[in-house]
Protein backbone atom coordinates (compact mmCIF):
# COMPACT_ATOMS: atom_id res chain seq x y z
CA UNK A 1 0.00 0.00 0.00
CA UNK A 2 1.70 3.33 -0.94
CA UNK A 3 1.40 6.28 0.82
CA UNK A 4 -1.49 7.77 -1.40
CA UNK A 5 -3.44 4.82 -0.66
CA UNK A 6 -3.03 5.21 3.28
CA UNK A 7 -3.99 9.12 2.34
CA UNK A 8 -7.13 8.22 0.51
CA UNK A 9 -7.94 5.40 3.48
CA UNK A 10 -7.30 7.86 6.18
CA UNK A 11 -5.04 5.79 7.89
CA UNK A 12 -2.68 8.86 7.63
CA UNK A 13 -4.31 12.37 7.77
CA UNK A 14 -3.86 15.15 5.11
CA UNK A 15 -5.37 18.44 4.81
CA UNK A 16 -8.06 17.34 2.05
CA UNK A 17 -9.78 19.76 -0.32
CA UNK A 18 -11.51 17.82 -2.61
CA UNK A 19 -12.98 13.95 -2.86
CA UNK A 20 -15.38 12.44 -4.75
CA UNK A 21 -16.17 8.64 -6.03
CA UNK A 22 -12.81 8.98 -8.08
CA UNK A 23 -10.36 11.64 -7.06
CA UNK A 24 -8.88 12.25 -3.91
CA UNK A 25 -6.87 16.24 -3.62
CA UNK A 26 -5.00 17.22 -0.28
CA UNK A 27 -2.31 20.01 0.50
CA UNK A 28 2.04 18.61 -0.32
CA UNK A 29 3.51 18.14 3.16
CA UNK A 30 6.62 19.79 1.58
CA UNK A 31 4.76 22.72 -0.51
CA UNK A 32 7.08 24.37 -3.17
CA UNK A 33 4.47 27.41 -3.79
CA UNK A 34 1.86 29.31 -1.37
CA UNK A 35 -0.46 26.61 -2.70
CA UNK A 36 0.68 23.63 -3.82
CA UNK A 37 -1.81 20.73 -3.80
CA UNK A 38 -1.87 17.17 -5.29
CA UNK A 39 -4.65 15.44 -6.94
CA UNK A 40 -4.71 11.48 -7.40
CA UNK A 41 -6.87 9.05 -8.80
CA UNK A 42 -8.24 6.62 -6.39
CA UNK A 43 -7.77 3.83 -8.56
CA UNK A 44 -3.61 3.00 -7.77
CA UNK A 45 -2.46 3.71 -11.30
CA UNK A 46 1.35 3.89 -11.19
CA UNK A 47 1.55 6.58 -13.50
CA UNK A 48 0.79 7.94 -16.02
CA UNK A 49 3.06 5.73 -18.39
CA UNK A 50 1.34 3.09 -17.81
CA UNK A 51 -2.23 4.20 -17.35
CA UNK A 52 -4.39 1.94 -19.72
CA UNK A 53 -7.28 2.63 -22.81
CA UNK A 54 -9.85 1.77 -19.86
CA UNK A 55 -8.38 4.78 -17.96
CA UNK A 56 -9.26 7.23 -20.21
CA UNK A 57 -12.57 8.60 -18.45
CA UNK A 58 -10.94 8.44 -15.02
CA UNK A 59 -7.56 10.85 -16.41
CA UNK A 60 -10.31 13.37 -17.98
CA UNK A 61 -12.33 13.48 -14.70
CA UNK A 62 -8.87 14.02 -12.66
CA UNK A 63 -7.81 16.77 -15.28
CA UNK A 64 -11.30 18.67 -15.52
CA UNK A 65 -11.50 17.77 -11.33
CA UNK A 66 -7.65 19.69 -11.34
CA UNK A 67 -9.18 22.77 -12.86
CA UNK A 68 -11.87 22.87 -10.83
CA UNK A 69 -9.71 22.15 -7.60
CA UNK A 70 -7.40 24.98 -8.39
CA UNK A 71 -10.56 27.51 -9.34
CA UNK A 72 -11.53 26.77 -5.73
CA UNK A 73 -8.42 27.58 -4.23
CA UNK A 74 -8.53 31.06 -6.10
CA UNK A 75 -5.64 30.66 -8.56
CA UNK A 76 -8.02 30.89 -11.83
CA UNK A 77 -6.97 34.56 -11.74
CA UNK A 78 -4.00 34.36 -11.00
CA UNK A 79 -3.06 31.32 -12.92
CA UNK A 80 -1.66 27.82 -11.61
CA UNK A 81 0.72 25.15 -13.23
CA UNK A 82 -0.17 21.50 -13.48
CA UNK A 83 3.00 18.99 -13.13
CA UNK A 84 2.85 15.21 -13.43
CA UNK A 85 5.91 13.19 -12.42
CA UNK A 86 6.98 9.93 -14.39
CA UNK A 87 10.15 8.48 -13.62
CA UNK A 88 13.59 8.87 -12.27
CA UNK A 89 14.55 12.20 -14.25
CA UNK A 90 11.44 14.16 -13.46
CA UNK A 91 12.10 12.74 -9.31
CA UNK A 92 8.76 10.96 -9.42
CA UNK A 93 8.29 10.44 -5.38
CA UNK A 94 5.45 8.15 -5.00
CA UNK A 95 4.51 5.06 -7.30
CA UNK A 96 0.23 6.30 -7.51
CA UNK A 97 -0.31 9.07 -10.06
CA UNK A 98 -0.61 12.66 -8.62
CA UNK A 99 -1.24 15.75 -10.67
CA UNK A 100 0.32 18.80 -8.79
CA UNK A 101 -1.32 22.05 -8.92
CA UNK A 102 1.04 25.18 -8.17
CA UNK A 103 0.45 28.22 -7.28
CA UNK A 104 0.53 31.38 -5.49
CA UNK A 105 3.57 32.77 -6.66
CA UNK A 106 4.74 33.26 -10.32
CA UNK A 107 6.34 29.91 -11.90
CA UNK A 108 9.87 30.11 -13.47
CA UNK A 109 10.64 28.58 -16.96
CA UNK A 110 12.14 26.06 -17.00
CA UNK A 111 9.60 23.83 -15.06
CA UNK A 112 12.71 22.26 -13.24
CA UNK B 1 -7.02 31.83 -34.88
CA UNK B 2 -3.80 31.39 -32.83
CA UNK B 3 -0.62 29.99 -33.52
CA UNK B 4 -1.34 26.21 -32.83
CA UNK B 5 -4.65 26.43 -35.16
CA UNK B 6 -1.64 27.22 -37.72
CA UNK B 7 0.47 24.62 -36.73
CA UNK B 8 -2.62 22.57 -37.07
CA UNK B 9 -3.56 23.99 -40.45
CA UNK B 10 -0.32 23.13 -41.55
CA UNK B 11 -0.34 26.85 -42.38
CA UNK B 12 3.21 27.26 -40.22
CA UNK B 13 5.88 24.42 -40.21
CA UNK B 14 6.41 22.60 -37.09
CA UNK B 15 8.59 19.16 -36.38
CA UNK B 16 5.57 16.57 -36.08
CA UNK B 17 5.44 13.96 -33.53
CA UNK B 18 1.86 12.47 -33.70
CA UNK B 19 -1.03 13.21 -34.79
CA UNK B 20 -4.83 11.20 -34.34
CA UNK B 21 -8.19 13.05 -35.35
CA UNK B 22 -7.92 14.43 -31.74
CA UNK B 23 -4.51 15.68 -30.88
CA UNK B 24 -1.26 16.56 -32.51
CA UNK B 25 2.10 16.54 -30.96
CA UNK B 26 5.23 18.49 -32.15
CA UNK B 27 8.59 19.85 -30.90
CA UNK B 28 8.48 23.10 -28.57
CA UNK B 29 10.81 25.82 -31.37
CA UNK B 30 11.92 26.72 -27.95
CA UNK B 31 13.06 23.25 -26.20
CA UNK B 32 13.58 23.16 -22.38
CA UNK B 33 15.33 19.98 -22.20
CA UNK B 34 17.05 17.61 -24.55
CA UNK B 35 13.33 16.31 -25.73
CA UNK B 36 10.60 19.18 -25.37
CA UNK B 37 7.65 18.33 -27.02
CA UNK B 38 3.98 19.84 -27.12
CA UNK B 39 0.94 17.24 -27.20
CA UNK B 40 -2.59 19.45 -27.80
CA UNK B 41 -6.00 18.86 -28.76
CA UNK B 42 -7.25 19.92 -32.39
CA UNK B 43 -10.45 21.02 -30.43
CA UNK B 44 -9.53 24.94 -29.61
CA UNK B 45 -9.83 24.35 -25.94
CA UNK B 46 -8.40 27.37 -24.33
CA UNK B 47 -6.92 26.29 -21.43
CA UNK B 48 -7.46 23.70 -18.61
CA UNK B 49 -9.58 25.52 -16.45
CA UNK B 50 -11.70 26.43 -19.26
CA UNK B 51 -12.45 22.58 -20.33
CA UNK B 52 -15.83 21.83 -20.01
CA UNK B 53 -17.18 18.45 -19.02
CA UNK B 54 -18.54 17.83 -22.36
CA UNK B 55 -14.27 17.27 -22.93
CA UNK B 56 -13.84 14.34 -20.63
CA UNK B 57 -12.94 11.77 -23.27
CA UNK B 58 -10.88 14.63 -25.15
CA UNK B 59 -8.63 15.24 -21.87
CA UNK B 60 -8.77 11.69 -21.11
CA UNK B 61 -7.32 10.97 -24.58
CA UNK B 62 -4.68 13.68 -24.52
CA UNK B 63 -3.62 12.33 -21.00
CA UNK B 64 -2.73 8.89 -22.38
CA UNK B 65 -1.50 10.13 -25.85
CA UNK B 66 1.21 12.11 -23.89
CA UNK B 67 2.05 8.83 -22.26
CA UNK B 68 2.35 7.27 -25.29
CA UNK B 69 4.47 9.69 -27.46
CA UNK B 70 6.88 9.97 -24.52
CA UNK B 71 7.19 6.39 -24.65
CA UNK B 72 7.53 6.96 -28.75
CA UNK B 73 10.65 9.46 -27.86
CA UNK B 74 12.39 6.70 -25.59
CA UNK B 75 11.64 8.75 -22.22
CA UNK B 76 9.52 5.73 -20.86
CA UNK B 77 12.97 4.22 -19.02
CA UNK B 78 14.50 7.76 -18.33
CA UNK B 79 11.52 9.19 -16.80
CA UNK B 80 9.70 12.55 -17.97
CA UNK B 81 7.71 15.35 -16.81
CA UNK B 82 3.99 16.93 -18.00
CA UNK B 83 3.29 20.29 -17.55
CA UNK B 84 0.20 22.53 -18.15
CA UNK B 85 0.21 26.28 -17.72
CA UNK B 86 -2.49 28.05 -17.04
CA UNK B 87 -2.91 31.99 -16.74
CA UNK B 88 -0.61 34.47 -15.85
CA UNK B 89 1.57 33.30 -13.15
CA UNK B 90 2.12 30.06 -14.70
CA UNK B 91 3.76 32.15 -18.11
CA UNK B 92 0.75 30.41 -20.76
CA UNK B 93 2.06 31.81 -23.48
CA UNK B 94 -0.46 30.27 -26.02
CA UNK B 95 -3.97 30.75 -25.36
CA UNK B 96 -4.85 27.05 -26.88
CA UNK B 97 -4.55 24.30 -24.05
CA UNK B 98 -1.03 22.15 -24.54
CA UNK B 99 0.77 19.97 -22.19
CA UNK B 100 4.55 20.63 -22.09
CA UNK B 101 6.09 16.71 -22.52
CA UNK B 102 10.10 17.06 -20.83
CA UNK B 103 12.80 14.72 -20.54
CA UNK B 104 16.38 13.63 -21.94
CA UNK B 105 17.47 15.51 -18.39
CA UNK B 106 17.05 15.44 -14.73
CA UNK B 107 14.35 17.94 -14.01
CA UNK B 108 14.56 19.96 -10.92
CA UNK B 109 12.02 20.68 -8.60
CA UNK B 110 10.14 23.12 -7.71
CA UNK B 111 8.92 22.80 -10.90
CA UNK B 112 9.51 26.30 -11.76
Amino acid sequence: MTLFEKIIARQIPANVVYEDDLVFAFHDIKPQAPTHVLIIPKKPVVRIGEAQAADQALLGHLMLKAGEVAKKLGLAESGYRLVINNGRDAGEAVPHLHVHILGGRALGWPPG
